[in-house]
């Protein structure tokens, strides 16, 4: 036990001492590793265009923000798992179905793995899945309009971390528990943990015209943490690859308990083999309430479904479907090569990295090779299913990406660099420090069959001084890499919004011309639109007012409404009559309990005010619209709670 | 009528027509404008810093974003008037109260114009202030901790929008309604707005020391819309100047009906007059509820208390105190030169610029040269107060920035340009165009004595087709000119997070050495800090139970918890027991109905957590800290609510 909190000891001292005192030498490190024409390489010219689009997890921001590459340039904050003040997500009556839960309205997640859907193995740009790690849920964005359209939460699991990585016809997008918990969750000690507590691996199967999510099976394990994970393609298709740690099912002072085992497991799932099961009747339906939210954007409307039960699969009723292969120590990422062939196992504890076979995994299998098993999982012989290892790779491997032409790009978060590697002979070819201590790396389309070369983009979890500072609080960090040469060049250190902690990249020709540039008022369904100023109007249902106001440039239709009364809960159902591309209009009242609206052209959204005081109260336009946006305003006359004023309102002729 | 009706339909489809069909004629116009080195000027390499700070409004986000110049990145999010899940301000305990208000908590407000605290007309660079323009406050934010630490609520005000400028010494800052209302508020019919609706303009006095604000006194004033707002310098120190609009005193479709009169007023306000007046004790006393909220950042903690009473001034009381200078037409910006000598009226339904003489004011006011009155407050003669008008500078003129040689640069929303002149000669000496529809414009210290006339940004409302699409929604947008130089040569587009409507700048040497890093964990004076691993425990109170919590890389002590039962409310009150710099942790429970807390070095912070369930579940660490930041996690058992098990926690010791 000693040596392990030495050996533990030693890898944070490392950290710290790389992470504090070396600013000077990086420095000059970073002028010296600057071709000249890092300024030019990252240059987008005002009216040019961005090569590449990255969508990078905002971590405990609960969101998915879209850059440019190579600029470095934020696009986008779109909001996905937590409350978004800006636009009135998590706030409007049509968005707030989208944070229920099991658990009641959550405002709030931890948002980390996106990937974007596939089709034959390459990215085909329709939509891209995200996970919240707290909570557990997947979410689905629409890359036509770049909303959330879609979240599912995950039942059975907790820290829903090894997630939300799609198979390569998005067949599946697959969630795994990081940490294991009782299933059913009961009232247990928790020193009973281990063999007591499960993991659970679950493949939400996504339908091919809508992209409509839906829990196919779960898979219940070992009482292990499953850290990352990844599909096989090619010739491994049909497969999924699980990272696990603490295999010592500890359940106190993991940083010391759970690092005892020189190895740990990659989990190889045959997915295709559990779906025929399933599909045949296998598996055990299993009660538990789940949350599914659907946005539809013609009513442009969330609804919230509660689900009662999941398919469960034990996997020692499915055998041949799941295998261990034993993997140095605690591996984060399991990364699986362009080919299918290479299953790389980043274990952030070892210096080494291990590369798994295929071919040999599946030879093992049928010749029945098995050391051991875990709870009746067979574990395969390390020797048996390995290809090589790249040696002295570098400190604490956490993920690795491809660029397409025969080379892995691993991050070592210990010793603070990326390292370029030849897949086949598995010899370093160039390694660059990052600043610092970089988590993961992110090449577009390197979760495929074709991953696009060009860049690669480190996420870093230490800035310090690669800004101007900002107080205790910075933002985190990138690197971007030019990989188009034989050596990596460093191009540009830019700062990322909230905690990126993976990312997912695409040409940006692949989605641009999809992108919508407004809603058509046509085809606006919403229950409560008014789609011409002559369907303004106000309603009284009791205390509830309804408001039917529409919106265009510069102003509110109606715009003076008296009647209103204290006590009285109003809704304001606002429709933007614009059609035009960036027309957006704002709507603020003063004093509601909620944040503004933000109203696309041809969107209808629902602010609701429960006015508390008597008084006569402005509201306005909060997004600069038109010369005249500082004119589009309205009054609202609130009268005591037992007034005999009746409704009235000005359409705003005059 | 019908002719103003006109008028402002042409007005509109010029803005119209500018922003939809020009794009590939302004491309071309684009790479013409570009010197070939403009690359080489934005690039900051990696290991280098940017020369200035710019603050930017967050707008609709409520918030105040961090950029660096000339790289166009953003460092930081500050948020201030809205919740923020990705920090926890305005969910965590602690900052709850900072979002307070008369009207209960409202977790969200418009942001809109930041300003430097200033000593002797300069930039000092220890505080920033901006205003919430929706439920009226003026926040303050520290520039040691870039964090906010002060709202004070305006009462008797409507969209505080003409704020949050400061005097040469910081003495006040000024905030004023935009819509004029009831003072005090009360019910009454909307179509009685002219005459009886009134606005306020609020002069919050700032400790020198301490920054602590306070309200010293409001102007009532007749019931137009005040816009915009800026002080005197230099000789017209004493004075602060306000653009008015809807002199017409409309309270009805707005954008025809406050359009009528070809010269609204600049309000000149001699606030030194009106400050000796109340401290010889003139001015009523009146009550008003307003909210103030304090942080601490000893005690981590933020306080809200809720004010009674404020001093009201009629300034027909002040004699020689306030005058209204006539200016064309719906004036937005009204700004001064570094001189003092003159003020700008940005007409921005007019396509002159009007310049008025601070010098020929007081002349005016000294030889009684009034026209008129209204309500009673002095008229002067347009022509008396003229220096000069710009002609045929541009279409819709809004804000005037300075470069402290001589220059002022004009953004005019309607051309969508930003051009030079001369402040002596009102020639004009380059215009440039802007992509697409600018609002304002930034000179680092251009609301100064002394302006760094380096960059000046253009903050654009349009964003379209200057970056890659990312659906309906997209940033706004910003672009940075060099104008060091005769002529200004474009730089950079850059996306703005929220929508800004302002910004201020600095040069990093300003502020960057006394950024702070780290909280010390010794000043600590949280009321539940846990300042050694040995003071973490845990408390009943009846059903609330405190959790007193460390934690430092990599675990939570305690990090297993019995005894918690359904029905429990849960305070993890969690100290970062961490002295470097950018070492934060998060903390995060599955299932609270809250956000996480980002906990920087030596700071306390409390979650609270209402367990619905029985179970046992899981708690984790969101800001990856180690290489062991995985293990980083703990359990809570969760029992039924009539279970007898008692209190019991592991401390992570094994």
């Amino acid at each position: 036990m000693k040596k392990s909190i030495k050996i533990i000891a030693s890898l944070l001292l490392a950290t710290g001492i790389f992470s504090c005192n070396n600013s000077e030498q990086n420095k000059e490190g970073d002028r010296g590793a600057l071709a000249s024409n890092a300024a030019e390489k990252v240059y987008v010219a005002p009216g040019e265009h961005d090569d590449f689009y990255a969508f990078i997890s905002g971590g405990y921001s609960g969101n998915l923000t879209v850059y440019g590459l190579p600029s470095g340039r934020m696009f986008k904050e779109i909001p996905v798992f937590s409350q978004f003040p800006t636009s009135g997500y998590g706030y409007s009556e049509e968005t707030k179905p989208m944070l229920n839960t099991s658990h009641g309205f959550i405002p709030w997640d931890d948002s980390h793995h996106p990937d974007i859907s596939q089709t034959n193995g390459k990215l085909d740009g329709r939509w891209i899945f995200i996970n919240g790690n707290n909570t557990p849920r997947i979410a689905k964005i629409d890359l036509k309009t770049f909303e959330t359209t879609e979240i599912i939460e995950v039942p059975n699991s907790a820290g829903n971390h090894s997630s939300s990585f799609v198979t390569e016809n998005t067949e599946y997008v697959v969630a795994g528990t990081r940490f294991s918990v009782p299933i059913p969750q009961r009232d247990m000690p928790i020193n009973e943990y281990k063999g007591n507590f499960k993991g659970s691996l679950s493949f939400i199967s996504v339908a091919p015209e809508t992209g409509r999510m839906n829990i196919k099976f779960q898979l219940i394990m070992p009482g292990f943490d499953y850290d990352l994970s990844h599909p096989g393609r090619g010739k491994s298709h049909g497969w999924f690859f699980f990272t696990t740690y603490n295999t010592e099912e500890a359940n106190t002072l993991l940083e010391v308990n759970a690092s005892q085992n020189d190895k740990d497991f990659i989990a190889a799932v045959n997915w295709k083999k559990i779906e025929e099961y399933v599909n045949n009747g296998g598996g055990k339906t299993m009660p538990a309430n789940y949350a599914h939210n659907v946005y539809d954007d013609h009513t442009h409307t969330a609804t919230s479904t509660m689900k009662k039960e999941v398919l469960v699969v034990d996997p020692l009723e499915v055998p041949g479907a799941v295998f261990l292969l034993p993997t140095p120590k605690s591996p984060h990422g399991v990364d699986v090569d362009p080919s299918g062939e290479y299953i790389i196992g980043n274990g952030k504890l070892s210096a080494d990295l291990t590369v798994h076979s295929f071919t040999k995994m599946i030879d093992a299998i049928e010749n029945e090779k098995f050391d051991s098993d875990a709870y009746g999982i067979p574990i395969l012989n390390f020797e048996d299913v390995l290809a090589g290892t790249v040696k002295q790779a570098g400190l604490g491997p956490l993920h690795t990406e491809f660029d397409g032409k025969g080379n892995g790009y691993t991050t070592f978060f210990i010793s603070s660099e990326l390292v370029k590697w030849n897949l086949e002979t598995r010899e370093v070819i160039d390694r660059k420090p990052n600043y610092y201590s970089v988590g993961h790396v992110m090449i577009p389309g390197g979760n495929s069959r074709e991953p696009f070369g060009k860049y690669a983009v480190s996420m870093n979890k230490i800035t310090k001084d690669r800004y101007l500072p900002t107080g205790p609080e910075l933002e985190h960090s990138a690197q971007l890499f030019d990989i188009s040469g034989e050596k990596m060049e460093l191009l540009l250190d830019f700062p990322t919004h909230g905690e990126p902690h993976y990312a997912a990249g695409i040409p940006a020709e692949l989605i641009k011309d999809n992108s919508q540039k407004i809603y058509k008022l046509a085809e606006n369904k919403h229950e409560y639109a008014a789609l011409s100023p002559a369907d303004a109007r106000v309603e009284r249902k009791g205390n509830e007012v309804h408001i039917y106001m529409t919106m265009i440039r510069s102003h509110f239709t109606p715009d003076n409404i008296e009647g209103i009364k204290v006590g009285d809960k109003v809704y304001f159902h606002i429709t933007n009559h614009e059609q035009d591309f960036d027309v957006p209009h704002g709507f603020a009242m003063i004093g509601a309990n909620n944040a503004e609206l933000l109203i696309m052209p041809g969107q209808t959204k629902t602010l609701t005010w429960e006015p508390k005081k008597v008084g006569v109260w402005p509201f306005y336009c909060t997004d600069f619209c038109s010369a005249l946006h500082q004119e589009m305003q309205g009054y609202i006359r609130v009268s005591p709670k037992n007034s005999d004023i009746e409704l009235s309102w000005s359409l705003g002729e005059d």
